[in-house]
């Protein structure tokens, strides 16, 4: 079974939309929000607490399954579904991101990227080929293709022949996927320049691929200008295909960005401040390991209807934290995620009965209030 | 509502004996082990997981909640059932081992225990009036007496005092125990010495606990000196009480503790070694982090019901302490603890059915051949 877009909804105001994204692994409701499981979990969660939630996509990385424990032995594990017992929607990145980040550690050719292993110093290679090998191997509902993440800032010689590069390779990645039942996402990339990001969206489009994701974005520059790129971009994808903007999970750039018309965010962000101690409120977030919730029996939210929420105080909460107990991470991570996926829910609902800008007013009152 | 027990069967052949603990938190059948909950949770489990294999009781520690987050805290929450949204037994012990063995950084009298916190270094204190205050405000179901646990080896004299001494302040805590919904417990201790069991067990007989502990064994004397004093002390205790055995939580000592009639055990032993990647089986242990298991694509024990057998493989769980992800600690946890459980019941089935003599040999048959 092939994965497919549907829209639903279109915001008659905005760009928001509602749709729906067709697996192998079940059907998801757009927007969403996709948990980061980097190492064949989403940090410190079981998949049933993932399910519950109401998680229905989660993301894995590419990078550090080819590393450890190497996606030949997940293949012989019968997939990363099977493997990590997760029989919902799986998205793997293409590791460009990662060894790009590797700095000084990686060396980039035509070819592809040679670096090395953060974990034994190793030498690895990856390229078009190999990435999507990987991800066939891996077994994910939606694979992307294997790009150079420009950075920012950058000259725009640098940008344009990256991003060139990035096409090169899209058609590659093209060449040598063969699996039916994964869809392979193109990447458009281009830095902050809107002639590269208009060349890049041209040249990927005309590849067909079943769906687009913005890459680039979110690594340094201001939120404003994250907005305006993606203002100018997002418009010159098809309509009828998912858009997908990479590693963008704050509240704010959540709303902003189904505001101009994606449909699938993935980010570290909630799992990562929750095992920090900081979770998010509908009044805004809430350092919960603070002296000031010793003697705080409330929930963390008395709107929320997670596990944590139903069960827990922000008192306990604190005690945990600084008793350093794994329930503290692992109770934050549940409201975390269950707030962001509820949002997203919540954002949907409200563009399906057209007050999406209505929505969006309320939101930013309140969050800028705090 | 108090805290009764009803013995249900003697076993005929040996000591064993199924019995009932009657809780205002719950009834929970004996033999039963008590998974380890120091600080107000069971390291890495939810309460939900806890009652889902099956766990009864609980144990917490009065010493760790008195300095962290306080038992004053706690009560304000509304006791320590509510605080951490554990609606079955609780059992706290009474804060004297822990004291006891901070070696160097306390000072006993007949008053009680002057020490430094291992958090802080402040100093504080605790006595049997102390030390029931704190557990009455904690609202456990069942507390212990504050005992001086002799040491391994100690000299008969220094074990004398030390044992007659635990007597004087079993005496305290109960005239300082006033709350009629939880069971105070005597604990019995002696050391190594048959005449100073007998004499702490004909003591604490006569202040007539409904309840008693052995005390002050698997402090680091061979495991056939522990069975001596077992079978020399348990005979002395009132059979229409619970008896527990502080601090005890291997397979062998389970059984054999079983064997001369002990009802109730807690160790921290199954919980800390999952953390560390090792898992039981009924084959014997198995570290699952070894190289061995990278390719084991089978569950830990395929006779096991845990979420963790039922759901991820031996190679999975690998992986998972490879790249130290919490979901590690989780699920062998889980599997050690449903373990135990489990074989506390099937011991108690045995003990119904009256074929508790051969379920031990083949215990042992099992054990010896690993």
């Amino acid at each position: 079974m092939a994965v497919t877009f549907e829209l639903i909804r279109q915001c008659s105001h905005t760009g928001a939309r509602a749709g729906r994204l067709y697996t192998p692994h079940g059907v998801f409701d757009t927007p969403i929000f996709m948990p980061v499981g980097t190492q064949a979990t989403v940090k410190t969660m079981s998949p049933r607490e993932l399910e519950e939630m109401g998680a229905g996509i989660i993301l894995s990385n590419t990078y550090h399954l080819f590393l450890r424990p190497g996606h030949d032995l997940v293949a012989e594990a019968g997939g990363l579904h099977r493997f990590m017992n997760w029989n919902r929607g799986i998205l793997t990145d293409s590791g460009g991101f990662q060894v790009f980040s590797l700095g000084a550690l990686r060396k980039i050719t035509e070819e592809g990227v040679t670096f090395r292993s953060h974990i034994d110093g190793s030498k690895q290679f990856l390229s078009p080929e190999k990435a999507t090998e990987v991800q066939m191997a891996l077994g994910s509902d939606i694979i992307m293709a294997f790009d150079e993440c420009v950075p920012y800032p950058a000259e725009h010689d640098y940008a344009k022949q990256s991003t060139e590069r990035t096409t090169r390779w899209a058609e590659r990645c093209l060449k040598a996927h063969t699996r039916k039942d994964q869809a392979l996402f193109g990447i458009v990339q281009g830095g902050m320049y809107k002639d590269l990001r208009a060349q890049s969206a041209r040249e990927l489009v005309g590849l067909d691929f079943p769906g687009y994701a913005i890459g680039g974005l979110s690594v340094g520059e201001p939120k404003p200008l994250m907005y305006e790129v993606l203002e100018h971009t997002v418009p010159l994808l098809p309509k009828n295909k998912a858009r997908y903007l990479m590693g963008v999970g704050t509240p704010d750039c959540l709303i902003e960005g189904v505001h101009r018309g994606i449909d699938m965010f993935d980010c570290v962000f909630p799992t990562r401040v929750a095992r920090n101690g900081t979770v998010m409120t509908w009044q805004g977030k809430l350092v919960v390991k603070n002296a000031e919730y010793a003697r705080d029996f409330r929930p963390i939210d008395t709107e929320c209807g997670c596990y944590t929420c139903r069960n827990f105080s922000r008192a306990y909460l604190r005690h945990l934290f600084k008793a350093e107990e794994v329930l503290a991470l692992r109770l934050a991570t549940i409201h975390n995620l269950y707030f962001l996926l509820d949002f997203m829910r919540r954002m949907r609902q409200a563009i399906i009965e057209d007050r999406f800008l209505s929505f969006r007013d309320d939101f930013w009152h309140m969050y800028e209030k705090r």
